[in-house]
């Protein structure tokens, strides 16, 4: 069967996915195209439905199937072009805890491109598990697309600042800041939270408090900053 | 004497520097904040013209001043929220020739907001020249605007593949890609052209065959890929 009404109340429930409440409300969340739904299915993440547009002709799938119509199916997608799959997610509820490695804490980065493209990195880097703290929600669209299949690899803990600055304990915080030492000559302590933050006002102050080192990037004079997910990127190779 | 019109002549050509067409018929950009305005004035371009929003009390230029009222104000902004100041500035037309310094070169990057965030970063990293063959125009608002005040900073030269690297000669090109060596163990020659490639494709083949090294970023197993603009941080950092 071919969902073609933009108005069938499945249509109505996977469109809800792109806000916040929509996801709230039915613990998912949206993962749209070929590739991320393939890493999804690899990542561990339990995948509800997959989301077929009616001219699906790629590789199948062993999960229930709703197959719609081009309309209903565009309707459903945030991205601007989407292709032919998408997948509904259970949201993951990492419970949280105590880093078992070094780790990341965001700390107010408002901008999903960002918290996406900084969840990436830090995959790529190797710091799987992540603290966010009064940020964009990680979950959105445009976040789970700047994070590439980031988001299915990653341990996200949520809370707030006050929780996970108790949870994270004595563990030594390292916070970004352009105040800072140079973090190419810093020599990181065994195991350490490094901490970014918003992207106009930098660290909060309960977080700065807490920052037990702080490393800066070292700029030319005509520079004042760097975009929160490259200096993230550049700091989390610097201190692997 | 303050233009409300959306439909004088004035509002319609400032508007037009939203579009690539409109800012080669006037030779001119946009610089939209209080803060880039600023910057814009030090950094050595040339300002047309201050765009003012008529509730606008600000420090004050020796520019020749066009006040707009709110509705002509946002329908010349790009910005979602603007502020109540822009400027007019002339497009600098950086000649192609050899770069004096260790450089980058930007090969089909094609997303705004990515060449943006690597011209701040280039700024801030010390890479002065950048050449721009097949890439967004990084004198679009939404690039301007990425790039912070780094495209009034750094030279930024534009031309075709063939004749940008037929003006970088033989300098040595150590181009980014996932199959190099590693860049966090690498010795980069004295000078050299750091070449960084398309988001979905990477670099070209006329940039690859050219290269004389090859570096990556390395990667858990888990992550295939970087965001080009973060990547392009970590190695222009890596490679100072």
């Amino acid at each position: 069967m071919i969902i073609v009404s933009k108005n069938n109340p499945i249509v109505k429930e996977l469109s809800s996915l792109k806000e916040k409440k929509g996801r709230k409300l039915t613990n998912s969340f949206l993962v749209e195209g070929e590739k991320m739904v393939r890493e999804c299915a690899n990542g561990g993440l339990k995948i509800r439905r997959i989301v077929l547009r009616e001219d699906y002709s790629g590789e199948k799938y062993s999960y229930p199937v709703v197959t719609l119509g081009k309309d209903a199916f565009r309707a459903v997608c945030d991205a601007a072009t989407p292709q032919s799959i998408a997948a509904e997610v259970e949201l993951p509820h990492d419970l949280l805890c105590k880093p078992e490695k070094s780790c990341l804490l965001l700390d107010g980065v408002s901008d999903p491109a960002n918290v996406g493209a900084i969840i990436r990195t830090a995959n790529a880097a190797g710091y799987r598990e992540l603290y966010l703290a009064d940020c964009a929600d990680p979950f959105s669209p445009k976040c789970v697309r700047a994070s590439m299949s980031g988001v299915f690899h990653v341990k996200i803990m949520q809370g707030s600042r006050e929780k996970v600055l108790s949870v994270l304990g004595d563990i030594p915080l390292i916070a970004a800041d352009m105040r800072g030492e140079n973090v190419f000559s810093f020599v990181p302590p065994p195991k350490f939270v490094l901490a970014v933050g918003n992207e106009g006002n930098g660290l909060s102050d309960a977080v700065r408090e807490r920052a037990t080192h702080t490393v800066r990037i070292p700029m030319e004079s005509t520079a004042e900053s760097l975009n929160v997910a490259v200096s993230a990127g550049i700091i989390m190779y610097a201190l692997r």
